[in-house]
């Protein structure tokens, strides 16, 4: 049973939680959070503390803080001798160099507090400083997770810039379908099979060959056609730029 | 059984024929092509031409051609007494006002020619100038699809202009994602179940709610270190102009 103290309290932190709280191989000895209110939700699961003076004894220390809070808080962890991990995409292995034993746990996934993540499917990025440190995280990583890698610091930022890409700005691209729809009366529900099918076609397809649309047509009429329509500046601008984009990557001329 | 003719060989030609060719409520009676060369793949399956003077009879006459070819083509069949409709998203039944009886068949999706699609989940999006021309073509559409919607040239603008950002755009993402994946040696497989669950997401959660990532957390650091990453001036400005449009949706201070 690999023992855990999970460290923050926000959307990864609730999700580590509740698949570590579930597993058989692992206990969350404790949860750490600044803030006592958002320690609610877990005081009935398992112990838990704001104050770091109060850390209970584990194997494994997960700190799934805020990326400018990591080093800060592993400072103040120096003196632990149990393995101290990060979860963020961005943050280097060396953030936590106070710590004797370090490493990085990195779920690449998109987390919210109240939707389900199955994680099995999910991989989970692990880096460490020496073998059996590397052995105990992966051990917890296969515990929850079929899909585990060695992925070093350099290639975890590529990784985490794409993800920004192909996720955080997607659901941007989805925020403003649904606005427009919602501002001329039509049901967003309509285009979640086409959502749905984008994301399909390219596990079959690589993007390149799965491109189709105005942009990639030269159809000049309907793209300003479009532009006229949108009346935000903001909307026009990434219609314009992502139009260019298509263009630029198909090797057309602009 | 409703007899067709469907001109045009492109992506959405390809896909309705194989379609209706399977269906026992329709028939292709013939695809017509300006191009000789690209109705090989038809005509194994069907009667094919390449003259409009050769068309065969038929109830409706699907128009599955490139936006600006609709209305000069639709000239050309004006003689004919049978339904006439074309499948775009962004044309007017207005521009088959040459013909008598006219109308639009337009399905909700993203087609490849060699990637299948299951018809059953895509929403047809239905408009014609008369009752009898709407069930005509509603059988038509029902024998293909559970979601068949009646929808004016006004609407399906809104559709069509929301699905070029969540269809269109959102692939062009997916294609910058393998494109740095590619130049930094990392598998883009490793972001496919992130990409399925941004998708899966917006079925639970409203894309407002599902946002996640550096951009809503205002995390400057990351975003600096992203844009130091990126090389390409277009990837950049993306990565810029979204982020701020994240922001600004928001409302948090740029």
């Amino acid at each position: 049973m690999i023992r855990i103290v999970i460290l923050g309290a926000g959307n990864v932190a609730t999700q580590l939680f509740k698949v570590f709280f579930r597993s058989e191989k692992s206990s969350v000895v404790q949860v750490y959070n600044r803030s006592k209110a958002r320690l609610n939700f877990f005081k009935e699961k398992t112990s838990t503390t704001n104050s770091l003076e109060d850390l209970a004894e584990a194997d494994i220390y997960i700190l799934a803080l805020k990326d400018d809070a990591i080093a800060e808080i592993a400072l103040k962890l120096a003196h632990l001798k149990a393995l101290i991990v990060h979860t963020s995409g961005s943050v280097s292995i060396s953030a936590l160099d106070s710590c004797e034993r370090n490493g990085v746990f990195y779920p690449l996934q998109t987390f919210s507090k109240n939707k389900k993540v199955d994680f099995h499917e999910i991989p989970i990025c692990l880096e460490t400083n020496n073998e059996k440190d590397f052995l105990l995280l992966k051990a917890l990583a296969e515990s929850i997770s079929k899909k585990v890698y060695a992925i070093s610091s350099e290639q975890r930022k590529t990784l985490h810039v794409s993800a920004v890409f192909v996720c955080n700005f997607v659901n941007h691209l989805y925020a403003i379908g649904a606005k427009l729809c919602e501002e001329h009366k039509m049901s967003f529900e309509m285009l979640q099979p086409l959502i749905m099918e984008t994301a399909k076609k390219i596990t079959e397809l690589n993007p390149i060959e799965a491109q189709t649309g105005p942009a990639l047509r030269q159809d000049q009429q309907t793209i300003e056609s479009h532009l006229s329509f949108l009346k935000s500046k903001k909307q026009k601008e990434i219609y314009e730029l992502l139009t260019h984009s298509i263009q630029e990557l198909h090797g057309k001329k602009l």
